[in-house]
């Protein structure tokens, strides 16, 4: 593809020769002549000058780097956005099925959208509604009376259990559990009874589950993951929690039964968050960190039991400095044993 | 269905009109008109004056709340259980299959108990043994001389790996896997050589595993999970590991490799426990904890390194002030200095 | 099997009977009559008087412990590695199916090794090639342009998407999730974009994922994991990231996109190491650590924020002791007014 059509592709301008054939999209630290890479992040400012790239998409207002002409730039409002575009013209997605594959398994009263495309090994429920240019890759468990919205992509090895709704332009991917029961029990006489949990997980739209994450389903009422939460990989959603919109929850977090949090939530890798727990709008959790009660909207928390990121830092930083202290202040209760 | 009725079944003394229908069954924040629902912990009290609900299961024992006769109380033993009773009236569980699906691959050496229903898309591996009335998703996997004892049943794409032996009803949710090998190499000039794990694992009855749970096999011997423990999501649990009867592991733990475990033990979400570490009977441990060392029986503990939970919660509320317990220090120091 | 074949097989000198016949393998706490057992570890020097074994595998310069003869021991260089060699005599693995299972959908553009055992429900992609002697379980899903090289056994319901590229005597073991998607999104306007990822994974020769462990994929450019590499259950490895030669990677670490780590570096369980963070050669990273900074080679750290092994100790052994300081500290407070 020439430089010429890229520009005019991302409605970037481009300084450079028009002709320039580009092979492949690469990074900044790898791209060889023939790539096209992009600087978004000040962290890349420093490959600028070194990159063998023959062209590097930057934003509008960066400062001018080439040197006779040599990378070419194209400049745009989002560099990142502009990729996004590139990418799937590079390489464009896969099907894993034309259309609905002979060797799944379509219960007779569900009922397929229009070009939708199912795997080989698919089950798919009764009464399971799915919706127009679904996805569904090989080896995927769809249960009883779940509804799948139009554009919805889920990957393989995925579980769907029964009366699961799931929004437009959903992406749920590889071996990801849906709608498992929650871990609800009743206690008597030192014994576990398990309790039917008959209540629903909804997933909004254009959210994202990542592999091998599970929502549960809580004994009444629903589990709900709100419009364009995202979600990583390994993470664990109890019963009843709700996850209000545009939040983030990264790798291997977990965040106990009944939690309700708020929009534009950030949490960083590994994090819990205990049950009942309500946090609020904007807030950021740090990785790893342990929420044990309520925290407020805006505000940003870490640490064990996570507490505001100034002050928890500090404590944490001073924690090393423990030995230190102790020495100190044995060296005083001398001085004050001399001294009297 | 008529509140009489629903007395009757779950035994309860009704105080209400037995004509009133309902027609499904709510938590008490969702309650609407026509719905019945429960109130088991403190926490719900305040709900009772408010809810809309048709009727509230209580305890025998609870102070009556209703004004005008409105919501009606059914007064039972234990409403956590009267519930249970009820969810699977009003929500049957739903089959994958009436019987033996066509689409199964059952090897030929394989035994299936009576009225089993085994989904779509299920491998069976030989010598293997399937009790009466086992339920088998979907897309499991069960390895060669597996044996599953009665009534218990396994979700979608679970994977039972050779040998394990489960027993009655047992409950493998979705994408579980039992049988993996463990985690042991034998070290030699820098490099890690694969030991083969021709050990077992022993599920006995009642016990339940949690979604993406993994219980892996030891090189000889068995890992045990003993009679009604019950295991969330994403746990980890390590090769020659011995689980005793009704302990609660809550998602996301890690056990190490031939931890033993008593009876009654209580895990919080997250935490891990290093190997050959032994828990005595009626121990708690509090979520995210790390324990280093053996815990005896009776104790709670928290934190890392997990410590008895009063001195834990003590030293980790101290942590946080730090930052002045340093300045207190200094001004100390500077009067110490002064003083001389 | 006589105990003069089995000195034979793994290479030791026998002391004992060379009639004695051997049963089975079982650990020196469980072995009776009939059995085999081996004693590697100090550890296990307890057992060696009391075992019923009928025959131990002792480490050429142990110290004799038999008494009138029993148990028999055979002297190896390595214990560990004659009880490999005997465990896959006594117990030798089984295959999932004899050659290509006609229950799984292999797609026409693929190319199929010599000898291969592909089982029921697996389907493999277009464009995509298996080499020699691989194994691949039932319910697997292998995308499309995927490489697998010889030798390489793929377990039950694993998840291989698009463009993999996996080494020689690799085991990728059940539910694993290898090329999903990394988590990366443009933000704008408070909305999370998708980022279509294309990059690779390359899994090199004699590297294991655990069950459940999932290794995402990057926009562009490759995640990989170095030739010997050993990882446990549940691990996340994100995009980007380069794990280095003979590394071990302990259940739940969580690793986050574009770490960089060297060679023969261990990792505890449930450790997690932020973006773009360095980790040197030979590096240990303690259970649970959570790693902030980069990490020079041969370096043991642990805690969080994780610091030097012996710093780190020693801080949280103190941390248990802060109320005790906190008393002292306003203990000496009261004698420096009463100075004053």
């Amino acid at each position: 593809m020439k430089l010429g059509e890229i520009a005019k592709l991302i409605g970037g301008k481009l300084n450079g020769d028009a002709d320039i054939l580009i092979s492949h999209i690469a990074s900044i630290e790898d791209a060889k002549e023939g790539a096209i890479t992009w600087a978004s992040h000040p962290r890349y400012k420093k490959w600028l000058n070194s990159t063998s790239a023959s062209c590097v998409i930057v934003s509008e207002n960066s400062i001018p780097f080439t040197k006779n002409g040599r990378p070419a730039t194209i400049r745009v409002e989002n560099p990142d956005l502009a990729v996004y575009k590139l990418l799937r013209v590079f390489y464009p997605e896969s099907l894993p099925c034309k259309e609905i594959s002979p060797q799944a398994h379509i219960s007779e009263s569900a009922k397929m959208g229009k070009e939708v495309s199912i795997g080989a090994f698919v089950f798919i429920g009764e009464q399971t509604v799915i919706g127009d240019n679904v996805i569904i890759y090989p080896n995927v468990y769809i249960g009883n009376e779940v509804k799948i919205d139009n554009g919805t992509h889920i990957y393989p090895n995925v579980t769907i259990l029964d009366k699961t709704i799931i929004g437009r332009n959903v992406r749920i991917y590889s071996g990801a559990v849906i709608g498992t029961d929650g871990f609800a029990y009743t206690h008597s006489k030192g014994k576990h009874t398990h309790i039917p949990h008959c209540g629903g997980v909804i997933i909004e739209e254009y959210v994202e589950i990542g592999a091998l994450s599970t929502i549960a389903r809580s004994v009444v009422g629903n589990t709900i993951i709100k419009k364009g939460t995202k979600i990583d990989n390994l993470v664990h959603i109890a019963h009843n929690v709700v996850i209000d919109e545009h939040s983030i929850i990264t790798a291997q977090v977990g965040v106990a039964g009944s939690v309700k949090m708020g929009k534009n939530v950030v949490i960083g890798g590994q994090a819990g968050i205990g049950d009942h727990i309500v946090i609020g709008d904007n807030v950021t959790i740090g990785g790893q960190s342990g929420v044990t009660k309520d925290v407020k909207q805006g505000i940003t928390v870490c640490g064990y039991p996570a507490a505001p990121r100034r002050q928890s830092n500090l404590a944490y930083s001073l924690l090393m400095k423990l030995p230190e202290l102790f020495k100190r202040v044995s060296e005083i209760e001398k001085n004050c044993f001399n001294n009297k």
